[in-house]
């Protein structure tokens, strides 16, 4: 609504008889004004407000990363593997301050990679593009969460340094190229192209990352763990593989609670915005589609988590509380793709299938003898690729055409009568991302593999990282000074540190 | 404000010496539905972030329970205790999508149980009325927690089959039936009922549930824990009794926390909207009611782990955490009822009793031998019921007014002014509660009892459900391929599993 | 917009011949009134769920501190150190209830300490003031942060009595009246006085409590800790320093997560309303600076945490989980009073150096036998202290002028070209701040240790307070009904309580 044609129109309908009728219009159309900037303000607060706390959410994804992999880990491997969690999001902030976000978002840019705010440099804070710090803080938030599927690959066996250089090239690099393809408006794949020419019309509906994040992480991890080999022990000479437990159910729980938790900030959060109206007048809008994709996302998790109860119990004769929580975590992975754009029945089979494909994978992966401590590759890289393929199956017209908008006659899902093209362009982005994560991380761990920086020796993948590495074990139940008067010592200790800092 | 009307008006008022007063009128009148539509957009996107974001919180008090479990527990069921909290929330998710939401808020419906959006179908997006996919979210995030409650009072001795089967049926169908009674509009106790024929002109007040959430889950627990007997061991022949400590301090602690985390979004979430004026002009507003459910929530917790904290001290001569934990949550199970209606200085009296009252029960129990390993039935039904008549007593005029609406004069606490209705109407809330629970899942616990379906065997009870059932104990912190070569084994775990997802 | 000034100057406008200009005027200017009240009403339902999520996650730091606490200190000591910190909160909400509350935000009131609002009575929740509930809310969960700093500087050797004293007394007066003078608009520090008074004319800016907050936490726990002297064990006779262990670094990790995800509640959260544009009509305003506060924050802390790595894998030779968690506490905790105000470099360059102060603090504590388990006193209040001198060299014009307004030409950082008089404030307040908590908290210790209710025995020291305070240790992994049966005791529990309600 501008103003000065408002005043114009107006004072002309008001007419010459009216005592002023241009300072009536124009004292009318100053209220419209300043209603219309009121409307704008209230808008840019909301959709702020839902951003930021669903960024946190996300963030508070990392934390249920650390505790999954230290549960599922040695309790010699603890400290390890939760410093590289806590890398992850330290480290991960810095670069992709530093270029991440500007290879992925930075605008205008080419078709496959961004190339402006580096450093957060001139970032268009009072415009309506989704560019602000929020924003930024959001897809921080998304880049962490794919190093860190990485970081399970590779558990008890990876040097350091190794972690440092592949971590930093992944968050920096090769994830926010994956993201600039699919999710900037001037990405080649990207649903809402800013030039309108869409892949095969339709561009890659992966609303939360199925493709971007997961299968990102976990063909990375894919890489690192085929490079690195099993653990020692996991394999005995006669073929038998022998299950390495992690070292506490408990925390394996809280990891992944902590991950459900989070991820309504990863799917429902990914509108990004929710005061948005889908038609004039009749009270439906974004605000409808978000709480829907909370309960496609509960759905899916739910679906895998019982699946994988019953079908592991009919397996394995036990009820596994950790394989149900991989499930679960299997099934939000698949859905992460159609989240948004799919039924609530929908949401049921993609948790069915994701619990299939997992436990399917972990079959094949125990015969080719692959070890994978956290079943990453596996759950991120295989539950995401069904979630890509079941999106392309099953997204409806509606909600296709309310959520990424454009003409009527938007390519669906081939199940619900949307033709196959949505299926070609998601086949193309799982073998685009396979083949980009393969040229980039597979390259990278063989070099560091060459150069022996990759895996820590026989010597020191027996006695544990944590005490090679990292300044000694993770726990201290029982004190030294106590040892002799009253029990026995659970674990001998590293000697003692002399640095009061070193505790 | 209805656009037509608004036009007719103003162009009389504007008259025939406006050169086009119907035009003139038309286009400020077209402004001023502009503007009802994106305030009507506006409060939808706020309400329902608002919601979304209580319902996370909500269902984050499912990690709650789930570790305040585990560290309630000997170390050899922890595994068992917390797949029952993983799945509490993922059955509970497919069955309260299939079924549970139906027969609690499918509307329209008669007084007893709902009939409609079984599957989530057909629900109203589209209208103001609270039935979307985010109102479901929150409401499957109250079902679980009711089934969690349960859980805790038969921990430790009950078979896994018998935890499925009453965990659905309490979630999909007693549950349900509880909160259309008092929270659905078509609900025969509900002080909102949509025919305005109210349950002694007030109809029940239990806000977010001391009654509906909380005494239906003790209540279920009382009947279980009944029927299965007290654990072996807890007491002795000569009528002794001993404490079978948790093993973990630190996860009942950091349960506590994340549930109290989780009960702001339990109480002041209860209100599912926030932008809701209270009165033209006066920037008064269920805004601040909300601020207020949160302190109020927030003192009678406060209040009663104080009372605990010294009350213990003087009975047992230390200072227990533990114990502070209970009587913490026993004032947050009591304040739930009444915590949008009351005065702070009136929840802390609400908190001063809710710990006196735990406490009493809890000597109780002792005296005739009823084990609750968690005191859930003590908590979560004696505190509640607690509250909902501490509501009935303490509830203000103004306060039931606003939040409730309605008539002046309608029924308000007893020691307000208020009269005896609302106490009369929140008894028997109480023993409509115990009754209906009582006939239904008594029988189904019996059932099983006679079945042998509920209780596990001695041996299996003295090894731990972990050992026999979940495939080895929740904690590994010394490897078995160490054992030989640097110090003792801590204890022995499952012969090896050959399953490579076994871990 | 006052609706009668409006319909008299519009009726005016309109003229006589118009056929009724009076009503007309009114009929449109009472739906402008009717949509001024609308965004009134709009505004505070967005700023309330805005600062009660923040409080929500401020709130949720206390569960932080209580994790990362109970993993840095000895097993033996977990429950003493847990029960402090679940009594912090709960202890301070009745304090701050009490009287707290009214201390710091009781308005009108003198510079030096507030007089109203005892007990929450008369709070003014109808006007635009921010002292309605949510406010409360808010700053009870500051309040109750400050506490637990100091708890962890003397873990380990105080009374259980003692804590109970000091923490009221921290929190019911001291810290209250810190943040009166510099945060309530009436007290003598504060940068947005009420009567424009500014100290130096620009008051300090300490946004979210460098100062306030954790400068007063640790000067009052570098009292306790110097009063009680160091642990027995941690620096031996022949002057050798001995790191006394934590015994979980899975619940530091833990710890310092859930701080950095609440930290999010309390640096952008500190704005405490986030729909207030900062100009008319450019889409610019609080929610972007809300945005960038989080930005800023995040950034300090990972490159503290990155410094600390590297610089303490130079000067201890491994890579160590526990001080990188530390490092980047230290970099929020820094941060924390100027993230509103600087830009995101220059929070690089805060966390860089908060990292070596940190480190420089530990080597210097070493050096000088002071002993503080949580390093709390070095961190909270070293890199506190840092925090607040950074602000006075970086706070940029522009977000200084936007964040606490005023005229412009307000005094900035040093090195932005805005003079030093930001920075003689902010020396002040670092003095001010020393000298209040050291003549309140110093004495206040050093009584309770001449009257012998400071420290506990050396005897309980050794076993530990759990066993001799608390009714026994944390952690029970073994059963004792199973210890002859198969396998070793971990560690003897206490005999057995009789009490069921004492496990």
């Amino acid at each position: 609504m501008a103003a000065p044609n408002c005043t114009l129109t107006l004072a002309q309908l008001l007419g010459p008889n009216v005592t002023n009728s241009g300072a009536a219009a124009s004292f009318i159309c100053d209220q419209f004004s300043t209603t219309t900037t009121n409307f704008s303000d209230t808008k840019f607060a909301v959709d702020t407000v839902y951003l930021l706390f669903s960024a946190y959410l996300v963030f508070s994804m990392q934390l249920g990363f650390a505790m999954l992999c230290a549960g599922s880990v040695r309790a010699k491997n603890t400290m390890n593997i939760m410093l590289t969690n806590v890398l992850d999001a330290a480290a991960g902030g810095l670069f992709y301050y530093l270029f991440g976000f500007a290879f992925a978002f930075g605008s205008p840019s080419n078709a496959f990679i961004g190339r402006h705010f580096f450093g957060l440099k001139s970032i268009p804070s009072a415009t309506p593009t989704p560019t602000d710090y929020s924003f930024f803080l959001y897809q921080w938030a998304f880049a962490i969460a794919a190093a860190g599927i990485t970081s399970g690959s590779i558990a008890e066996r990876t040097q350091f340094v190794a972690y440092l250089i592949y971590s930093s090239a992944l968050t920096g690099f090769v994830y926010p190229v994956v993201s600039h393809w699919f999710w900037s408006p001037d990405g080649w794949a990207s649903p809402s192209r800013s030039n309108g020419n869409l892949l095969f019309g339709t561009g890659v509906i992966d609303f939360a990352g199925s493709g971007v994040v997961h299968m990102v992480g976990g063909i990375a991890g894919l890489w690192g763990a085929l490079i690195e080999g099993p653990r020692i022990g996991r394999f005995e000479k006669t073929g038998r593989s022998v299950a390495l437990r992690g070292h506490s159910a408990t925390l394996v729980v809280l990891g992944t609670f902590m991950l459900w938790f989070g991820w309504y900030g990863f799917n429902p959060g990914s509108f990004t915005k929710i005061l948005v109206p889908y038609g004039v007048g009749d009270f439906y809008g974004q605000w409808s589609a978000v709480g829907r994709t909370a309960v496609t996302t509960t759905l899916a998790g739910c679906t895998a988590a019982l699946t994988t109860l019953f079908g592991k119990r009919i397996l394995s004769g036990h009820w596994n509380v950790t394989d149900v929580c991989n499930g679960l975590l299997g099934g939000f992975a698949a859905i992460t793709s159609g989240c948004s754009v799919v039924e609530p029945w929908a949401a049921v089979i993609c948790g069915f299938v994701a619990a299939l494909v997992l436990i399917s994978l972990n079959k094949l992966a125990e015969k080719v003898k692959f070890d994978d401590p956290l079943e990453a590759a596996q759950l991120h890289g295989g539950c995401g690729a069904w979630g890509i393929i079941f999106t392309a199956l099953f997204a409806t017209k509606e909600y296709v055409n309310e959520v990424y908008g454009g003409e009527i006659g938007r390519p669906h899902g081939l199940f619900m009568g949307g033709g196959g093209k949505l299926l070609a362009a998601h086949l193309i982005q799982i073998l685009v991302i396979t083949g980009w994560v393969s040229i980039t991380m597979g390259p990278l761990f063989f070099g560091l593999h060459k150069l022996k920086l990759l895996r820590i020796s026989p010597a020191d993948e027996m006695a544990g990282m944590d005490m090679t590495r990292h300044g000694g074990f993770a726990y201290v139940y029982h004190d030294e000074d106590e040892s002799s008067a009253n029990g026995v010592q659970m674990r001998r200790i590293e000697p003692r540190d002399t640095s009061p800092i070193g505790n």
